[in-house]
């Protein structure tokens, strides 16, 4: 686990959440940044400008899990060839105005693979944030959209391309969780049972998920599609834990899957989950 | 100037300073990132620790620049090496202490060439802070420190090296630069020729320099050390416009080396300065 030879630079709580925490007075500022490259991040056949969007996306994404406005984006972008500029400028602005932030600026450089970190800042009410923390036994396991979308996208179901290429970041999902009292939340880039273990980690609880309530892609054999939900990786929705007594949450069409438990392991149909899903980095 | 074909993108104002400024009521917000990879940037024999320091101090001097103090700092990391990490985050840890900044996190990526991109944000005051546009003629033209020194160090000068590689970034002069009264500011990390074009552009001012009033490098041919000082690059140092009547400034060791003109004109003794320097760039 190479975040754990870090963490004692950084901090235990600082590396906790998909973004650092400031406070700056009246609000929270939220930020975070994510390295993307050409030979591991973006499927072939993207356009310049879905790897622009996808490249904001993914930070815009992060910013939408802790419950918190996005406002500014910069982009620092190693190019292969300059030409390319143009368009993933476009695309990323494109993301930025659909979540109402602002591509602010960024860095251009020459690289050998093309390369491109986007870094987002928000802006949160100290009362409002949600972090991984704060799950409770009892709560309900929400997720939004239909998890394992992407991976199908990259797998060649074009119903789902769009998905995998142009994630929209859940910002206004993200809100309403708050909104409407959410205990925990996180975003699912990396898939369902890794982001679990993350939350449960964090949050000291377990999880018992019903695969009899999962938002399955439709037209495929069930033990695929659950496959693909509970593992599959690139969809940038959101997981929250929310009191049965909250749910459902206004402005959020959001799924049940399970419930939180004080026992921390991951069950599915009553098995332990497989630790397993999108890791593309080194952890 | 690939620039700009995305001015029309990002807009014109907000690709003019080193940062992007977000106005979040009571003060003002910048932020800024950087791009920085092994076979450009990081001269051979650097340490981790060094090459960590050095991608935090190039955001941290950008921060400086505008009279902001630091704040946050995050670091994306594509690694050729998983166990060049620590040394990495270590150094830059160490330059954000330095000036009272906190690595807040980032994010870890394989990359065949080592990566790092460093944002970072800081708060100054509505009428503190100090842009690129706002010299005035009759300003005098100031500069902290020895530029050319880096350049030195890369071209072989020990006398130079640790301000080629671990460089301070100037947040403390940066500010009194701002208390003092300064009318325009910027970093001079592509050398003094580039830095100043940039100036003068924004400002739409000119600018006549003195030779004979250079801090140049000590026991150094003058033609050699005088082209070290106007093109050499990999200084993190300040140049500063500011009234005569406000000059000194407290709190900087600075140099006049020259006035601001109403001509466009860059002159150093009379003659033309050419348009060259550190483009490590696309631009």
């Amino acid at each position: 686990m190479l975040l754990d030879g870090i963490r004692g630079i950084v901090g235990e709580k600082e590396t906790e959440d998909d973004c650092s925490v400031l406070d700056i007075g009246d609000r929270l500022l939220v930020m975070t940044t994510d390295m993307l490259h050409e030979t591991t991040d973006f499927p072939k056949g993207m356009t310049d400008y879905e790897i622009g969007w996808m490249a904001a996306a993914v930070t815009l994404s992060d910013i939408a899990s802790m419950a918190a406005s996005p406002a500014d984006l910069l982009m620092a972008v190693g190019l292969d060839d300059p030409a390319r500029l143009p368009g993933i400028t476009r695309g990323a602005d494109a993301c930025c105005r659909s979540v109402d932030a602002r591509l602010a600026g960024g860095d251009i450089d020459r690289h050998d693979e093309l390369t491109i970190v986007s870094t987002a800042i928000g802006f949160v009410d100290h009362e409002k944030i949600l972090r991984r923390s704060g799950a409770q036994p009892g709560d309900l396991v929400c997720v939004t959209g239909m998890p394992g979308s992407a991976e199908a996208g990259l797998g060649g179901d074009l119903r789902y391309w769009k998905n995998l290429i142009t994630p929209v970041p859940r910002v206004l999902e993200g809100k309403a969780f708050s909104e409407g009292g959410a205990s925990a939340m996180m975003d699912i880039s990396d898939g369902i049972a890794l982001s679990l273990a993350d939350l449960g980690r964090v949050s000291k609880v377990g999880f018992s998920l019903d695969p009899s309530l999962f938002p399955l892609i439709p037209d495929l054999p069930i033990e695929r599609a659950t496959d693909l939900f509970l593992f599959g990786g690139g969809d940038f929705e959101l997981i929250a834990t929310v009191p049965p007594d909250r749910f459902p949450v206004a402005g959020v069409d959001a799924t049940v899957i399970g419930v939180v438990t004080e026992d921390t392991a991951i069950l599915s149909g009553g098995s332990p989950l497989p630790h397993r899903g999108y890791l593309h980095r080194w952890e």
